[in-house]
């Protein structure tokens, strides 16, 4: 079988989430012990955890796991960033000794981790918690070509979803994404604005932080690679051929979380976007599989911009806003707790008319 | 000893939060393994607990507990809910039995709680989670005069501070406001309007959900009361006399959440605020105390409106916003883990410069 066949499989494979759940879950959150509404957004979290379990109330997700994909990216030559292209492995390693910043918030949280390497450019060392699956060493630069071809995009992919089902098979029943590779958010940035439309300076930030010359350069590198690759003449259609555009513009980190969206959609589990990243691989995984939109919760906006366009063209809102830019995939991990409690809150709390009936009041304002 | 006496001696006991250990927090976060400023609020955060501990790296608090203080008002009276009064009993029991969203979202966060009765009008059954301290059955109409004395103020603010000292002596390193009242959402925006100057109409919301009608009713009697009690010749100066402030229009569950601030203030210890009863508390409690205001965290934006005037008066950001407006602790208790994640970042994350210092880059775009 042909391995872009494998992905089609994979996408197959996806249900829609249950949206007759859906709205049981909802009527349910009405009937609880409180004024109907008032737990605000907390409350059509749950009712997403219902649709995507098919169980009313959703069992609380219980066993989180985030998976940081890592790669890096040709396009780093065009001096989108100042940061050299070895800190990727670097911060690989980093991950694995326990001493980055989605290290401290896993942990606080409750959260396992696991490293996967599909493109990484330098050498990384052996470790448990690492996963070498590198497809290739680096993307070529999306400026002078495809970053890599649609083989390669496709096998980076269904190295992200063999590691969710590995990781489910071990009970994990929520995922987190994570990321690390030097000038993805110069990918992203191209992902986002193919996929949704946007203009390059729209959607392409300061990522890890860059000064205003080498902001100027980035949104021009993404501007031209769009043009290339989209919208010139015989430019890729991204929403008719999402791996196409994937293996143009983008990482293979974004297709590895590409196939862990579609994973743990296809075992009817949710994932929890990280930042930009993520949003522009979740871009990639609806427009594969469209079914796949409703297995995602949005962890948290970024302060990159071109986070906050994906979310939009996903219509997902995000849970927290505390204006990280960081990835790895901490914004996200910061929500599972909050994902977690909306569960608990639509399980746990006893029916408001065993008090109301007592009383014989009309809850909200009646 | 009188009582006034003795809330005077707690106020004493407050230090400041130490601003050389803030302002070395901060250096070191300048200095851990990501770009600098890329954990945004977060960042800020670890700080705030660093000040409070006077410790950095601060420990990060591992035994949170939420005090839901309970009371009744006599300004119910003037049909600013369509609650009968009872339910505050009812809720109080719920509270007890493990049916309310406060039950289920603390368990998710992990934090234990504790119910106090500084003043239910109906009698509640004794429970093991329940502290019995009700210093009346509800308070006097505040449109007709005082909701109660200073004495009785100063009671019920003793009462939440000895119940505070009491879990810190087992244990107890973080502290959550929490609060139950039937029409409590009036007397917040009294309390609000006299500490912050604003228009009654500005700060005045529909609580746990009132209609059209109810909410005019509920702004005019607000105005009145502000009127009454503190614009009017010989009316209060709120910000000058916060005891007798809180007197005039605060409930006993207000005394008790100012209690519990002054003390977990008094003892270095974090208070994760919840809405806008928790902020009408804060602003009493930095009336008597403005260096209480260092151990504040702003655990969330209530969608009611005279929870983001009295953030505002107090100069904080909250940490999540999803639109919540149920009161007992809820939005609080759900910003705790960020809180925990924020203090472990600051503690356990590896130092830039082990990696920076191999590969000769300076971070943040230079």
């Amino acid at each position: 079988m042909s391995i872009e066949h494998r992905v089609s499989q994979l996408v197959e494979e996806v249900a829609e989430v249950d949206t007759v759940i859906a709205a049981a879950a909802r009527r349910r959150h009405q009937g609880l012990l409180k004024p109907p509404g008032s737990l605000g957004a907390l409350e059509e979290l749950s009712v997403t955890l219902a649709a995507i379990a098919g169980i009313n109330p959703p069992p609380p997700p219980s066993q989180p796991a985030v998976i940081i994909a890592a790669g890096d990216h040709g396009v780093h030559a065009q001096g989108v960033t100042p940061w050299p292209q070895s800190i990727t492995a670097t911060m690989v390693e980093m991950f694995c000794a326990g001493k980055a910043a989605v290290n401290a918030i896993a942990a606080a949280v409750g959260a396992q981790i696991s490293v996967l390497d599909v493109g990484v450019a330098n050498p990384v060392a052996d470790h448990p918690l690492l996963r070498k699956a590198r497809v290739r060493s680096g993307t070529a630069d999306l400026t002078q070509g495809p970053a890599m071809t649609t083989d390669e995009a496709a096998q980076a992919l269904l190295a992200g979803a063999g590691l969710a089902e590995e990781l489910v098979g071990a009970g994990v029943d929520l995922f987190v994404t994570g990321d690390m590779g030097i000038a993805n958010t110069t990918a992203s940035a191209c992902l986002i604005a193919a996929f949704t439309g946007r203009e390059a300076a729209e959607v392409t930030g300061r990522g890890a932080g860059i000064d205003d010359a080498t902001l100027r350069r980035k949104i021009e590198v993404v501007r031209a690679a769009v043009e290339r690759h989209f919208t010139s003449e015989r430019g890729i259609a991204a929403a008719g051929d999402p791996l196409s555009a994937l293996a143009a513009v983008g990482g293979l980190e974004h297709a590895a979380l590409v196939g862990v969206i579609l994973s743990a959609a296809a075992d009817g589990l949710p994932v929890v976007l990280d930042g930009v990243t993520a949003g522009a691989a979740a871009l990639v995984a609806v427009a594969l599989c469209p079914a796949a939109s409703g297995y995602l919760v949005a962890g948290h906006r970024s302060a990159e911009p071109g986070a906050s366009a994906a979310l939009e063209h996903l219509k997902l809102d995000p849970v927290i806003d505390l204006g990280l830019r960081l990835g790895e995939g901490t914004g996200g991990l910061l929500a599972v707790p909050i994902v977690q409690a909306s569960a608990r809150a639509l399980g746990e709390m006893g029916a408001l008319a065993d008090v109301v009936a007592g009383v014989g009041v009309e809850p909200d304002g009646a």
